[in-house]
């Protein structure tokens, strides 16, 4: 019999862990983030988060290197956001992901900013717009526990 | 022994069943409510919701005459709404509430707009802030599930 805890985790509870280890980053940074937020154009968006002065952040977590391989559409995401960054695993190989987006590299229990993002802040007809996004989907969520 | 379903319900157990009448009504109406919001003049907001346009509404919840009469400060909270409303029960003196606020009747299972409010648009400024409140608040309620 092979131990268990030797098997890699399947890829959906690394992605589960990833998502936790940035939640709790973003939150120990002051950030409020939600997880799997819809976008107006279609793509959805694993963990986004507001500053207190009402900065966008998102973070697309990546279990592996063909989780990653298969999401080209990153550049999408950056219309929504002031600052992007990708969320990976410590094993990651973080020469894949593109300089100018930020890094952050998590376990289940919390995460590290390896690299910041570049900030492209959003004209404010958009900011308010996905803040208000942001604000209903989080209040929709509470209301249905 | 006297029957407990005759006496009135104390104060509390009416306010926690308006706030979820007035709730429910709210996301009825396509509102995303969420409670007790504290608000930067000090006080506390009952409810808050977001139209989906961003319009932000309170709404007091009172549940007798006496709670009513405790709270003179009702106007403070205009300055962090587009529209006010008080939610009372069916058997409140409804001619103490003054004629220019909105008024909600709701009991625990949901309510109903006797009276639309005034519209008081915010600045952009006040609405923004108040909407990132709503929005931070929000999703720290959700991360401490």
């Amino acid at each position: 019999m092979r131990a268990m805890d030797a098997l890699p985790l399947p890829r959906p509870d690394v992605t589960a862990l990833l998502a936790r280890g940035v939640t709790r980053m973003l939150l120990d940074h002051g950030l409020t983030p939600i997880l799997e937020v819809p976008l107006a154009n279609g793509r959805r968006a694993d963990v986004m988060a507001l500053t207190p002065h009402g900065e966008i952040w998102i973070v697309e977590t990546k279990s592996c290197l063909a989780d990653y391989a298969c999401d080209e559409k990153w550049p999408d995401y950056l219309e929504y956001c002031d600052r992007f960054f990708f969320g990976v695993t410590e094993t990651f190989p973080r020469d894949h992901i593109p300089e100018e987006v930020g890094l952050i590299v998590a376990d289940g229990f919390g995460g590290a900013i390896l690299r910041e993002s570049v900030v492209r802040p959003l004209v404010a007809a958009r900011r308010k717009a996905v803040t208000l996004l942001f604000a209903r989907l989080a209040a929709q969520r509470l209301s249905l526990l």
